[in-house]
């Protein structure tokens, strides 16, 4: 009996990765029950070869990061993974190794993070590789954490560090650049920007004590501006509280032009939570327990001014805040 | 207060389409909550330009075509349509007239079938236009039709006719091609390849009389082998009864060779059905009353032979029953 190569790509490399709503991969669509008492949040993010990763990334870092910049998401709203689909354009010079490779990469992930592959397509494209990737989570009904429910007084927080993705890429562009970089730290950086790395272990804590979060995917500046625009606040931010690496502290501390670059780079996929004062302390500890950084950046303030952002006493301006494809 | 121009594209086009769950489009991700009793069926689907439609198709036309495949996968499940998810991958030369058109394309569609558009990605290409859009539909919990469902003596159907698009597609790529075609025939056929018609209204009707059900989107042919093929049973067509439109039958009778090509064409967007006996009369007799064609064209039969396919007496050989990406 005769296979397509859809199917049978398909059936070896992708239908394992299914779980049981997937339907084995034989079915149109999906079959997804959503437990009672809770709310589905849905995501759906697409990366494109050329803007989003480089085509010669090594395959199975490519799905992986279509994963994780949708689980990402995915725990800024405070949700649980519940499963995932992938709409997948390869071109030509897309190899079956290249197939297996990056169906390598989603098994690793949809398994590290209970995210398992409930359905999607597989299309040829002229043009360069993307991946357009749908996640599906769950919260108690009606308590998704949203991107515009920050009040004034809340304490704001970031997880891990900023800048070191988007150092990285710069690293990754241009490999002279900073030659003065040691070994480890460009590593490190270009690790950064390769695999990001998801905070989907707080989402029970965001979910539980935040007011708002978002992820930092556009720019650390222009998105902490952006959720306080939407919800209506302000404040003014210490640039120098905003956790860096020891790597990319080394880097701007040679090259201080680089504070404003990575304050609005972008891919860094570390969380923004508004918190209120009561519920900070829990946050925190929890986040300790959890071997997340947080650190404190601000307060949100009343008042519709734009968040702004000083560093030893004057304020900083950016050329633009935040990545955008559009003008 | 600055947006950028991805937020300001959003604003301006794509929130008035989103209904409640989508959060006027300000968020991560959208919050849907699934009515009592009811599963939810997902559906995703991916449209590149130059491979399933032209670059200088109309921008309205091309939106509502990356819907439509998709709310012809939930009426094959017999789901009511919930709401959708757009990645959105734009090459350079698209402007914002094209983006406006495209966004009407939208705007019509997810009001005409009750689809609002709860979230998704708007992103730069180098390469061509892509779509990807995720559906979202419910059915009553554990009821999807599914295509492995099919059983020995039920009853299989077709909607519509069969082999248009396929049609159309050629007369796209060649307009030199079958001369003798009458401008109305080929309007007709162009029509059908540049905006699928869903069974949409239909899906009650699958829902509560189908065992099966599939839509026919990479060839008549080969989807009903597949369909049987999964569900472990098999069936003798005789192509004589596939129906075809007045202007496929024209055609066909002028160029017989063409029967093979619109039997495997794809593209139709018609649902295979397999019905039980004792549910085939309200099955017709419903769909009669939303009148949309429904055609009996065999039984499923025990054994997991591949469905043959009889014309005027013989079997019919094709070199490939289905469309496929991939060899």
């Amino acid at each position: 009996v005769s296979l397509s190569g859809e199917e049978r790509l398909i059936r070896d490399y992708l239908a394992p990765l299914a779980g049981p709503a997937g339907l084995g991969l034989l079915d149109d669509a999906a079959l997804v029950r959503v437990p009672e008492g809770r709310d589905l949040v849905v995501t759906k993010d697409a990366l494109v070869a050329g803007v989003h990763f480089f085509a010669d990334d090594p395959p199975e870092f490519i799905a992986r990061k279509a994963l994780r910049v949708n689980l990402s998401d995915l725990a800024a709203k405070g949700a649980m993974p519940l499963g995932c689909f992938l709409a997948l354009a390869l071109p030509p010079a897309f190899s079956e190794g290249d197939f297996a490779r990056l169906a390598q990469g989603l098994a690793e992930d949809t398994r590290a993070f209970g995210l398992p592959l409930l359905g999607g397509d597989l299309v040829r494209t002229p043009g360069p590789m993307m991946l357009s990737v749908t996640a599906l989570g769950t919260v108690p009904v009606g308590r998704m954490i949203r991107r515009t429910g920050v009040e004034a007084g809340d304490r704001l927080y970031v997880t891990g560090t900023i800048g070191d993705a988007a150092l990285g890429l710069r690293l990754r562009m241009d490999s002279s650049l900073y030659a003065d970089v040691e070994a480890a730290d460009r590593d490190y950086l270009l690790d950064r920007y390769l695999l990001p790395q998801p905070r989907s272990i707080l989402a029970p804590l965001v979910q539980a004590h935040a007011h708002a979060g978002m992820d930092v995917s556009d720019g650390f500046a222009g998105d902490l501006s952006k959720m306080l625009r939407v919800s209506g606040v302000s404040t003014v931010v210490d640039v120098d509280r905003v956790p860096f690496s020891a790597a990319a502290q080394r880097l701007v501390t040679r090259h201080p032009s680089l504070l404003a670059t990575i304050l609005a780079g972008g891919d860094d996929y570390e969380l923004l939570l508004a918190v209120p004062p009561d519920q900070a302390a829990a946050l925190c500890d929890g986040a300790a327990t959890m071997s997340v950084a947080l650190t404190f950046i601000g307060e949100a303030i009343a008042g519709k001014a734009p968040a702004r952002f000083r560093s030893k006493g004057e304020d900083m301006a950016f050329e633009s805040p935040s990545f955008s494809h559009f003008a």
